[in-house]
């Protein structure tokens, strides 16, 4: 059976222009987060779990750039655009490269749903549980785990693979996401994880729900 | 002119069930900020501002009621469906209550906009910016916040308005939406809100990018 654990890694944002102290938009961890990062993707694909890359690639007119950050792109050298080189390009870092049967995906804001074809590919898939990792934790990682939550996804995330610019930001964040639902697992944990111990509380609602004769109203 | 500041108030899930100390639902905080809210809907009001209300109402059946939360929802006694009464209803507090000319708005998960009319709405009155209170901050204010800045709105938040758990979510998550940005305006500087000082960060960035004669690629 093809990925009997029903899930997908979704790895956001390890684009040189968000990793490299160089560029104006450096998370401050994130580069530190390679080696863990590229441990976890080769463990996905050991596990017959599909990876998805979801990155940004902002158009080189600036017209989907956040209206927030529009100035802070502008006056960083408009990094991630089709012609960016160097520090301030869209490339994923040695180690993180997309392999043969990733899933390559462009997003437009935060979320890695936010208009996106991810959610209709993970439905093809029948994937039940989104397991995310990359950067940053109070922006995409956060947006994407709400998102996931809300359009009913198993959801987990592997700390040790993402990053804040403080510490403060990446605990309470973290926080956040335990108190409304996502399982925090160590990669350590995520070695051992397959179809006997995913996790399945939406599956587990669904029966909940049809067993329910009550009216809906 | 009607709503010369381009602005629309969206009340968020200020219900008993969420407030009320007697039930399992209820944000710490809440109940003490409704008369700050009732303020700064009366203030909307006063300034042409339209008044969304955008509540929760769970079907009785559990079938919109988030998967990580359908467990506490039935050990809280199904709370803020069509037949729930008292502490346990979706009744707005004293003081709250949908005045004519509002708009009132069901929502199924976090976010204001998630599968909900209201960007629809909000597009046809040509609003610009979004003015978010309510509870909880840390996730149906946030995930508005962010859903509002990825749908090109300027987001205005009072924080008097909104309330946590605890005081560390309060302020971490404040910092967070300032510093993805997000203004946090105090009640008084509210009361001064009209269109010669609404924020329009929007409309400068469209008017960059329309001058932006690089082709978008």
């Amino acid at each position: 059976m093809k990925n009997p654990a029903k899930s997908a890694m979704i790895v956001i944002d390890m684009e040189r222009g968000f990793i490299e102290p160089e560029s104006a938009h450096c998370i401050r961890t994130a580069k530190a987060t390679v080696p863990a990062c590229s441990k976890a993707m080769a463990m996905a694909r050991e596990k017959g779990i599909p990876v998805f890359l979801v990155n940004r690639i902002y158009r080189a007119d600036g017209s989907d750039v956040e209206s927030t950050r529009y100035h802070a792109w502008v006056a960083g050298g408009k990094a991630m655009t089709p012609g960016s080189t160097g520090m301030l390009s869209y490339e994923m870092p040695e180690g993180m490269e997309p392999q043969p049967g990733d899933y390559t995906l462009i997003k437009p804001r935060f979320s890695a749903f936010f208009q996106t074809e991810l959610d209709l590919i993970l439905r093809r898939l029948r994937v039940e549980t989104v397991i995310l990792i990359g950067t940053t934790t109070p922006n995409c990682i956060r947006t994407t785990c709400y998102d996931g939550i809300c359009l009913d996804y198993n959801v987990v995330i592997l700390p040790e693979c993402c990053s804040s610019q403080t510490e403060e930001i990446q605990r309470v964040n973290m926080e956040d996401m335990e108190r409304v639902g996502a399982k925090l697992l160590s990669l350590e944990a995520f070695a051992a994880y397959d179809a006997s111990n995913a996790p399945s509380l939406v599956q587990e609602v669904c029966a909940a729900v049809a067993a329910d004769e009550t009216h809906p109203e």
